[in-house]
């Protein structure tokens, strides 16, 4: 199987409570969740499970009842105790990053995070990098202190750093104390395909933590099938809606690690 | 589809008699013909029509019967013939480049090219361009003076020269005279997969002529479901049997380019 082979060599595994996430093997596929209501969410859950996911992230962005800080904590919890072994990222992209527009500010960001950390209502919280430094250290201390992993995130919806900036980037995730490094870039052309690749691939040798890179757009789909080969440990994969451009169906990305893999 | 975007923008398309090769799109797949016997080949064949290739190779190498030059010469015009529309590769790998080893020396393989050159049994020969230069001459006049198309070959079974190195050798396929450029590397560790890559890609910019890049193997994988994003104009898919390492099925390759197409 894929990761289990010597080829995954510089892909790390990634665990929840001592246990290894998708018995060992990698990629980990990972479905957003998109919908805007609870009612439409915990639906949207239903039917993304039987599409066997390692992990679900929840876009909290998209969702329409920020304001209700309590409310938003339940349903993380139902979203987390419906999911059962699978485990829950919570994610509130902000719109500098990518995300949906939303009502809150950085402050009003970081305390939903803060909440759902007390709350232990997550696995997994992303953090952006580019956060302002107060908040950043808010709602990282209390994902530590609530044993919540850390996905310290870099996005760029416009373009593809160099090969340095990207190796910079990854490696400041595990400065800052990361327990998984994210970096999403979007490619012009084929070759920002290859330096996402190589910069992701160099820093799955460098660091110690689990890495997530990934070239977004229609360019990127190398990186979303084959980034495990180059050191990602998480595919990002479309279960109703994407939630970035280029994420491939989550039917069409099983099916195609399967033949990767049966061909190998 | 694959190939009618500007995504494939730097991979060129190939054309018999006029013709584009594939209705314009790319990558073109080619399935290669590894039976020993005659009777074993037109049955082979027979199958892998089923498959739907544009292009299909037949490995002269794994033949038995090359003593008898009149009879090669009349397979290749039998099996061009059931191949319909579909156009003929002459492929003689010899054994420096990864081929089956056969009771020929060079001069009996050039022997048996020009032959077949000269009946106009195949649309396509290729030419290794290790060839002795005396062999290499004979076969590249016999082929240009018969309308057959020369794909200029380069394989390196045992590692990935650096990216200069390839693109050399894909430039020295189009000073020779080549109508298409081939090279096959083997890569042993991720980032060889990214030289081969970035080298196509480089070459398919600089270059007028069609470009094959691959890299074998199970690393490999990559650049024979996504070359066409980087330059590339075939990938070589196993229809019963790989003639090399790395092909993957030609079912599977249907199925994931395919679904990659319907993603984007």
């Amino acid at each position: 199987m894929i990761g289990e082979t010597f080829l995954a060599g510089t892909a790390k595994h990634i665990s929840v409570a001592g246990r290894v996430l998708g018995g060992g093997r990698l990629p980990l596929v990972c479905i957003p969740l998109t919908a805007g209501s609870r009612q439409k969410l915990l639906a949207e859950l239903d039917r993304i499970l039987r599409l066997q996911p390692n992990l679900i992230e929840w876009r909290a962005d998209y969702f329409g009842g920020l304001a209700d800080l309590p409310g938003v904590v339940r349903l993380a919890r139902e979203l987390q105790s419906a999911a059962g072994d699978i485990p829950l990222i919570f994610t509130l992209r902000s719109v500098r990053e990518g995300g949906q527009p939303t009502s809150l500010d950085d402050a009003g960001t970081a305390a939903v995070g803060v909440a759902i950390c007390e709350a232990s209502a997550a696995g997994f919280i992303d953090l952006e990098m580019s956060l302002p430094q107060l908040q950043f250290a808010q709602l990282s201390r209390a994902a530590h202190d609530n044993s919540v992993q850390r996905i310290l995130s870099y996005h760029d919806f416009e373009g593809t750093p160099d090969a340095a900036q990207l190796l910079a980037k990854f490696a400041l995730a595990q400065q800052l104390g990361g327990d998984i490094a994210k970096v999403a870039v979007m490619p012009k052309n084929p070759d920002d395909v290859l330096t996402l690749l190589a910069a992701t691939l160099c820093a799955s040798r460098q660091l110690d933590i689990p890495l997530v890179g990934i070239s977004m757009g229609q360019y990127g789909a190398v990186s979303r099938l084959f980034g495990w080969m180059f050191g990602s440990s998480i595919t990002f994969a479309a279960g109703e809606n994407a939630s970035a451009p280029g994420q491939l169906a989550m039917s069409d990305l099983k099916m195609l690690l399967a033949a990767i893999d049966r061909d190998r």
